[in-house]
């Protein structure tokens, strides 16, 4: 990922430019992605508004309109330059898996699953801007996160809770849907950086190691989503 | 939970009361407080004004000030209200199970920590705007909601992570306080009402029926703390 250029920079291009002239300066493009990616991680999609976007990376307010059209698709934009990278992932390692196994264990499934996250979180800031994005989409404006978490994620998962479907075939259909939720839920709040660790058990343990975060999630994870079906619903 | 009234019933009793007369009217307050906790609900701390609660709940911002010092400070006490209360009955449900049970299972006490937050959910849409609150605390600002969730949660959480240790003689303290937070993971994410399993099941299964979430989780939640120390670590 490259850093963030100074915002004297991408002015001192823009300026050379000159009026009138088109502005396809991909650099430009990818600066504004960088910095609302940071800002959209830390102040949400609400507290984020194109005037602090312009400010932090340098430009006009009328820069990012003509690249991105609004503040919903410059998010769009945003969310689906990681998301769908992240997504195709998911397919590639579900592809490998079933590939060499004719049922792959529930634990390999779990991994392949969250796997790709825990990889881009600890890819650089970037990755953890957009890892803090996704783990708070679910608390933004339904109109802007619902479709894009759908277009964006759905398939990868339809095809995981089919495949734990297949592995755990004493467990109900209805079981093996919502453990995927809970799954779902366990790793957001586990990559969204919450320091409750830390404050729960005064310091004795926290999140600081992400390879460790992993392995004890994947086996409590794996423990879950193997219990015996729910009696009595 | 009293409605809120409407505003013109308030505007009226302000009017009635005249200027220079001490504003002391409970039902103000608490109507203050419940349009608060709609609106932080519905679009987070950042997205919700003092002057949006103002025109919601029909009073002056001068009021909401004299009441509660600043946006901070009320949804500190919006939070406060139903917090404290939700604390003090994990509190009571521990207490209730240590009186009778030398070491409560893992079961017990899993459905006494989150059985008052989905009790609370089905009590009205107080109950639910405050749940959903706090669902996305830990993707509000950190200045505004860290020490809050401290203050009114940490002494009861520290206390159950404690009986989850005493039931769990083979596993190390390091799993016991992680499985506590994914257990925090999960049940914040199905409280928060995200429509995705419906979504990811094609609308085979929903969480409309609180009960039914709550029995199936308390069973995947079992199976994940119980399960054996996580190797490697």
């Amino acid at each position: 990922m490259k850093p963030v250029q100074r915002g004297t920079s991408l002015r001192a291009k823009q300026a050379a430019r000159g009026p009138g002239r088109p502005l396809q300066d991909l650099n430009t493009h990818a600066a504004i992605l960088d910095v609302a990616e940071r800002l959209f991680a830390r102040l949400g999609y609400v507290g984020t508004s194109l005037r602090m976007i312009a400010d932090s990376a340098a430009v006009t307010q009328a820069l990012i309109t003509y690249y991105f059209g609004s503040k919903e698709r410059l998010f769009e934009a945003v969310f689906k330059r990681r998301g769908l990278e992240l997504a195709a992932r998911r397919h590639a390692l579900l592809d490998e898996l079933l590939a060499s196994h004719d049922r792959p264990s529930v634990e390999a499934l779990v991994r392949a699953y969250v796997t790709p996250q825990f990889d881009l979180k600890k890819s650089g800031p970037g990755g953890l801007a957009f890892v803090r994005i996704q783990a708070r989409l679910h608390n933004e404006p339904e109109e802007v996160a619902f479709r894009l978490r759908r277009d964006v994620y759905d398939e990868a998962t339809k095809r995981y809770i089919k495949a734990l479907g297949d592995a755990l075939p004493g467990v109900s259909a209805a079981d093996v849907n919502f453990r995927m939720m809970f799954m779902i839920g366990t790793y957001l709040y586990m990559i969204s950086d919450v320091s409750r660790l830390d404050e729960l058990s005064d310091g004795a343990f926290n999140t600081a190691n992400q390879d460790e975060v992993l392995e004890r999630m994947v086996q409590f994870l794996k423990g879950g989503i193997c219990a015996p079906g729910t009696p009595g619903v």
